[in-house]
């Protein structure tokens, strides 16, 4: 049922052990304890094992990488796999240069990611499928949205969350598509990144494989529906307050604004 | 009197040097800015001893620490005690993970802190009080809060502010608690961090050793004064709303609130 | 005519790289994707060259450097600097430590900067001017203000944006004085280290050497502005505030306000 892992994450307040960049550090740490999550940063090797060995899941974001990051990354992600922990992997700007491509290919070679947390753009990068991107940004493309996710999906055996105008969220056979959000989001730094954190707070939750998927479809709908309502006050153009408002709402939202307003069905 | 250091850091302005974490940083520099100070990050090496020279006092905070975070903190730390500039030591997470207990070990032995600020969990780890704590949370245990931070002043020969829901600020004989705050100060990152910053501006003013307990007796109490007055129009679950209007209050609080509205006494 | 390169900015959504520290880099994205840039951010050795040929401007701060990150900022430099994409440099707090002036005469020795952006002090320092700074802060001097810009635009054939109560833009030859802008803006931190990646967006625009002049008056007068109209109903230190009010506005600012509220005029 829709909200379902939105109660248990403010019923568990799991911890979320975060390997993310300068940029999105502190809001998504914020997000994080907006969504009643407790947030944990940390690159350090001599801890990454300890570390991940007390957290609910690990995130892992490349926005900002170096090499000392990398290899923390890379510490982290097999310490989770080892101890069973889910692993969400954000391959920030993937397309953006071929370090990118190299160190995604390696972290997703060795590291077996629960979920993939990206824009259409990285998603079909992953998916092998022809897309322009730019930058960081998602870009655009010609491929059927439902279809590249799916096949990331098995090429992974992931579940991916590839978030954009149209949400899609789907392990390679089941796929649902959301329609929640507000253009807002892409106006602020670390929207996605801070997404990405708080779906290693509601994968943390699910205690089933069966319940992957709909932990993340409310993890995606926490996110958008509580940038819509941050944004219905506002004008396209105030960046600065939809920032605040929207560390409000993820505060605020619950079970039933999911279950009343969101616009989800099989993609 | 109660207000006489927040007055002096308007006056003096003093310039604080921080090595700090990524989710903290720039909230630390802003807070620093709010009430007076001027703020300065780096934890460069070939210009640690030099930058802790020109600053009225030296905060260090292990966050996200790594081995050439940690290297800088010693050197800094180092420099500091040989120019006779305050260090504020604040142990994140201690509790957490081997590697920082060795860090923290390492620190405490190498460098004499005048000040340790941090939470509950983390001061009892470092009085040797068992504590349930929780990654980089406050966690829970049974000791007495006054005690654990008199033993620990006592330990590490420092001024103790330990704060959460009741503060403690103690130099081992003398303790004094303060009443003060709001819940929505552990709803948003890094406000335990920016308060540990804060502390650096208000012992730079401290011209005595008896200023010093008076002096962070003011850090502590305008940061959780200012975190009341931004509560007081707010719901408990406006956190992005709170964050700003911190900085409003941190900026505005002045001595006459500092004593209307402290409930501090002897502990 | 003013405004027009924020309309070009506008319209062309460049790519601006930012090497830049731990304390801005959240607010200098979320400036650019004010503006209508799109903002990377990377110090990855492995992608440098890559990275910056695919963008429209280059901007390097030095706030919280380190040998890795300075090693990243030359690579960029130079990649820069052979592919004719333009160069921002941003030299904070030059004049705080030898180590940082001699990380910036390095600098600037090696990579010919397109524009150099930085308050009072920092320029002085660099045009060999006595000057007294305080750490990160402008300090005070007693040179022109004016002339100072004027010879560090010759002395490192660059483009100078000085900021402060006055902002003074100059190539050497010409020189704009601007008087907008808010004290509010130094309340809060990395508002200059914003405008320097702001600074990116605009130079990146302009098409011909004739144009650089103009567009950076437009960045500067974009962000003094948007400062200005922040401030407009804030009282002087409403700092959390006028933090998010500040990405409204640059948001929302347009080509009819620079044109109608700028008080720039030959320096």
């Amino acid at each position: 049922m829709i909200g379902t892992y939105l109660n248990r994450v403010r019923e568990r307040n799991p911890l979320v052990h975060n390997i993310t960049n300068i940029v999105a550090a502190n809001f998504a740490a914020n997000a994080l304890l907006a969504v009643g999550a407790s947030p944990m940063m940390s690159s350090c090797h001599e801890e990454m094992a300890e570390m991940v060995g007390i957290s609910g899941a690990l995130t892992v974001n490349i926005g900002t990488l170096n090499a000392y990051e990398f290899e923390g990354m890379l510490l982290a992600g097999k310490a989770a796999n080892r101890l069973g922990i889910p692993v969400v992997f954000d391959p920030v700007g993937v397309g953006a240069t071929q370090h990118r491509q190299a160190v995604v290919k390696r972290f997703l070679d060795e590291v077996q990611c629960r979920v993939i947390r990206a824009n259409a753009g990285e998603i079909a990068h992953l998916a092998g499928v022809a897309w322009q991107t730019r930058g960081v940004d998602a870009g655009a493309g010609e491929g059927n949205l439902k279809e590249i996710a799916e096949t990331a999906a098995k090429r992974f055996n992931s579940l991916i969350v590839m978030t954009g105008a149209v949400d899609y969220i789907t392990d390679g056979v089941q796929t649902l598509r959301s329609d929640n959000g507000t253009p807002l989001l892409a106006k602020i730094t670390a929207s996605g990144c801070s997404l990405t954190a708080v779906c290693g707070a509601f994968i943390s939750v699910a205690d089933t494989a069966e319940e992957a998927l709909p932990a993340l479809r409310d993890a995606a709908l926490t996110f958008a529906l509580a940038g819509e309502r941050a944004a219905r006050n506002l004008q396209a153009n105030q960046n600065g307050s939809f920032f605040m408002a929207l560390l409000d709402e993820l505060a605020s939202i619950d079970a039933k604004v999911l279950q009343e307003q969101a616009r989800v069905h099989h993609g």
